[in-house]
């Protein structure tokens, strides 16, 4: 019955190896490292005037692998360490041999791209797309075709209790002799607030001639919806997404990547505090102290060797390999691939929905949501549990590589408790809410634009979520005090208030 | 009278020799360390089975310092620069000339551990307490244990007020036809939250089968109150505390330790946000931007060489001494050794209470907190005049390594003000409350489980910390707009605003 | 009619040098840099014993750039890389050729500082002032001097609104007989809280005798309004301003005045959260994943050689120039050199003052303000178009060293976009506010001491405020749900619902 002996001369011969070698690891990079690969004389053409026009991006470039390294080098390296996942005769053969520059971006597919436009002589496309990175990267594209994230522009937009909700949110408000109301939000302003990182449409509006600082009238597409970098952007093209949003341009940093930093450019408010709660964790207090001596940058990324604790990537996206080259985790674009239930931005949480494209959904009141106001859930369009449960047995399996399997059962446990508790507080604050609106204290046709309304949602919206992700990541305060369950609880006892001192006779 | 000729003198010869050769500290290093300890057998078997099993934390506990310094090692360096602190004698012999690895932990006192289980042949425990780190580090558990922080699970659970307290923020709430009830907290959820950082209470439950990633089945100790690593942990031996909570496991890196982000995991929220402050400080300030060019690693700590300001564990922990070698603050592991007033956590700032076990603390009316509502202090439980002034005279000790005495005392002179005029305008916050209570607006019986009692609390839970840690550690806009007065006058005047509100016949 | 021929072919040529020779910036430095200046005798008495007395600020100092370069090698730079301003003869000749220690500053000018007092045979000040600096640094202590921050003290202290709202923040609360009772704030609260960052008025009020720890009894000048660091602090000589509000003391390293944790000091909290809104965006997310690798020292500061993604000081004070080494942006300590419109601080955001000295400004309801309460500017006390279109041409620029121009363009138009919207929020929320002292539900005798008059303050004050930093530095969130719109729009749904809530008879 019991493995262990079997399990301890395993151990102790595949062990060998690795402990009689374990430190040679920054002699052999330089040895990985070929020629650069060399630039195209399109690129060139682009960086002599663009050293001059915008020397910061160059600059960036220049410090990038893409500056120099060639498809065909990136081929030949050992598939685990590959950061290229086109096949050898998917590539384009004219690109095959130099360094991904200016043009092989910027020029590439133009027929394809409604914003192309002759430039110096040549066809220029301001907005690089996932379908043009997709010419080096097709497996990472199509995961992340998959991602909720690649639909944030298309989930926000093609659902109309959204849309009822961010208009209250975004429109300008006024009073006048009617009372109070909101505009419909502009464009501009809606461009610059949720869909900053939703991601805006990006539509080509004819042609408009600028001033440039070195050269200049220039005349290129004019662009609505732009600039932007938002994870879910329509683009000219007609595809979803912005690989920028976190390999950002021109540099495309994998050290950038995988810092948490980039994750919290999105995800640091109260709707959405993963980045606060990871940091405030001892995972994010050994990185934070601790990433100094880490090294962010190598493919496959090891365990205990490159990193000592965990960042957002190490958990949701990366690669993980133990020094024996083990493979704990493998990549994922698919930011869900480890998620089985949803904690965040609904009003109770619930598992995580079966397709990226969730303007589908619809729960047993016929809302656009993944569960009624009551908190049943629309259980046809959620992942089921064995598809739950692979998801969360990858995630253990990250977990494992420094934890015993009591302590990370113990965790996950504390996880679903979490769950379980904050719906059960969101259901006590729902019906405080319900009594409101039979009261006639509010209007339930909108269930964002009235004061109390407000009230009740940061109540899910805020503090709900905060509790799920300090259970989550050991966030600690963010469960009780630092929004978490004083807020949760607050907000119940305020609607209660409200209700208990408002006489039984005033509507509104 | 004057004693400054004779200084003068006597510093100019003391200057001489360190004046003169500033700069070979980088050098001396490697000469400090020796060969490395070899690794005991029982040790080596753990890592080749863990090595596979759980390869972060054997990579991690291979940087550390344990992994390669004996304790005869250890006893053999001068004693300023000693990390260990038993007695030649005090230490088993069978430990004196190997590294310290998995076993010597955790097989250690195996007869002293409930938790003690058959694992390959070896006895282990999982839990290793502080009173197993005491084989090597007695100094520091025996000032832990007079640490307020030793005792943050104690001084939780066994005060019936603050268990009232967690109660009401902590168990779920729910909404029937007798109104609004909340239920008792469920453990996982009070293990999970306040005890995160408090500690649990870990107790062995029989076994468990677990399904590990690597070898199957594995046969433990059932824990309840697992995982934790909060500061006052009770211990299945027995013992308080945990040594990794600012030690972290495996790597038990002092670099770490000593950098706020460590201090940080628990201490940010509203309710204790020293972080914060810190951060926003001229002294955060540049740890944050200077950080890179420091040592977080020599012991003793040189001011002025190792870092350029201070961080949490300078001020309140590190074993500091000047570039001569001269001790400007000695080590503790006591906290509060150079802390005279407990700002933070309690309805009014008062000093520091005698004991570290406060649940024998009652004031004048009964009632176990260290002073009234009306802001008594229940003097007979507080260290006295004597005592604050010496831990403040070793604070003002360590300001002085930097900052002349005149900016030292206008410094705490401010504090002092801030001391006064917080519980000041917590008094009128009080007041108010009482009145409400006596109004019958609100029900004395429980001081926690109503709204308005809420806003009241935040008024001096969070905010009037805010202002007094903010005059502490030079915080600015913590004393003001960011928590801060903006907020424990807005509280002030809010409760105010519903007494003049409320008709005065309306009762509860 | 296009210059695109010429500008490609003028490109080709400036860009072969760069193009060729990329990467020997590590090896220049050392050549630069001339052995160290000596040490005069007056400093290096200070020294002897500063070493023992304080040993943390000498040792900081002499990590400083002043401890080794003399105004002499100083001068001898070429232009753009020169840290001095003073032209040669300015310089006074026992200065030009020596290090600047202790004595250069601290014993300069004794006349002019009634603070100078007799030291060890010495005549010494405690308050380095700018005009003290303006020695070296002439140039940027005239800047400074046009700056709104050398002004932050008079601005505040000499406008009698902000004095009387100051006064409803620091004042210290009662609860009596009268009812609700705010007392005059002391002078160390003062000074402790909005004066921390404004700065303080230093005064030299007799004498005082300390107790130091290294070299018994000392007798220095007393002063009130000590310690402070604050950027517009009044000195002792009646200069305005304190250099080591960023520059800090004794290290004055430029590569912590040039990283944002400095400038986040004073701009974090919910009134000015410049810091946390640039943290958020993607240069933010670049400098804190990348800034290892860049360097904050040279002068002049190349862009995309020495940073890849702007800090505070890259868009608002530093001198940039591209590798080529020409000059993007030039140096300023007039902050507001490249800034148009006020985006914080006010009810309304309007255009930048003309004068630093605010105290004169009169809007049309004769209120020290720069808008009526009805958002109309003050218009003849504040910048024209012209003056405008010049500060925000310098940005464009900025922008443009990485940024096309319809990227820069379409991002400030959204931040023009987001300065009306907010701005007619803030008026849909005064004109409710409004409605309230009409009504009298409130009373607008006093703006500050009422608690819904704190609600509607919190809605431009904080909110707002957010929204517009939000949009000038993509903050995404920061204009969204962390303060941001949806604070904006539920402090002006809460005053409707007061309003609504509050029966028409019900006067205050």
């Amino acid at each position: 019955m019991s493995p262990k002996p079997h399990a301890f001369a395993l151990a102790a011969v595949l062990a060998a190896a690795c402990w009689l070698a374990p430190a040679a690891p920054a002699a052999e990079k330089p040895a990985q490292e070929p020629e650069p690969a060399p630039v195209s004389a399109d690129s060139q053409a682009c960086l002599d005037c663009h050293a001059i026009a915008t020397p910061g991006i160059v600059a960036d470039w220049k410090r990038s692998r893409m500056s120099r390294v060639s498809p065909a080098q990136a081929l030949a390296r050992p598939e685990l360490s590959r950061r290229f996942s086109a096949a050898e005769d998917q590539v384009p053969p004219e690109l095959m041999n130099q360094a991904v520059g200016c043009a092989e971006c910027h020029m590439l597919r133009p027929e394809k791209h409604p914003g192309s436009f002759d430039h110096e002589g040549f066809s220029v496309h301001t907005v690089v797309s996932p379908a043009d990175c997709a010419t080096c990267h097709p497996t990472e594209r199509e995961q992340y075709g998959h991602n909720l994230m690649s639909h944030a522009w298309v989930n926000l937009t093609g659902n109309p209790l959204y849309m009822q909700f961010e208009k209250q949110v975004n429109g300008v408000m006024s009073v006048g002799r009617g009372g109070l109301a909101v505009a419909e939000p502009t464009p501009r302003t809606r461009d610059e607030s949720c869909l900053a990182c939703h991601g805006t449409e990006v539509k080509v509006e004819g042609r408009v001639t600028k001033t440039s600082a070195a050269f200049g009238e220039v005349t290129v597409p004019k662009l609505s919806g732009w600039p932007n970098r938002g994870v879910g952007r329509k683009n000219p093209d007609g595809s979803l997404g912005s690989c920028t949003a976190c390999h950002s341009r021109h540099q495309f940093a994998i050290q950038m990547a995988r810092q948490p930093y980039t994750c919290g450019e999105c995800h640091k408010g109260p709707d959405v505090l993963t980045y606060r709660v990871y940091m405030t964790s001892k995972h994010g207090g050994a990185f934070a102290s601790l990433n100094k001596e880490w090294d962010f940058q190598p493919v496959p990324w090891t365990l205990g060797k490159d990193f000592s604790a965990p960042t957002c990537a190490v958990c949701h996206l990366s690669l993980v390999t133990t020094a024996q080259g083990e493979v704990v985790a493998r990549r994922t674009h698919r930011m869900n691939d480890r998620m089985w239930q949803r904690l965040l931005g609904l009003i109770y949480s619930a598992p995580h929905p079966i397709k990226a494209d969730t303007t589908g959904i619809r729960n047993a009141d016929g809302q656009p949501l993944p569960t009624t106001l009551a908190g049943e859930p629309a259980s046809e369009h959620l992942i089921g549990e064995k598809e739950q449960a692979e998801r969360r047995g990858r995630m253990r399996g990250v977990c494992l590589g420094c934890h015993s399997a009591q302590w990370v059962d113990g965790q996950l446990a504390n996880l679903d408790e979490a769950v379980r508790t904050s719906n059960a507080n969101t259901l006590a604050a729902t019906k405080l809410m319900q009594q409101g609106w039979q009261r006639g204290l509010a209007d339930p046709a909108n269930l964002f634009d009235e004061y109390w309304e407000n009230v009740w949602m940061q109540g899910w919206f805020f503090y709900a979520n905060s509790v799920r992700f300090s259970a989550a990541m050991m966030g600690t305060d963010y469960g009780v005090f630092d929004n978490g369950r004083w807020e949760t609880h607050k907000t119940v006892r305020r609607l209660h208030h409200w209700l208990q001192s408002t006489p039984p006779a005033a509507g509104r």
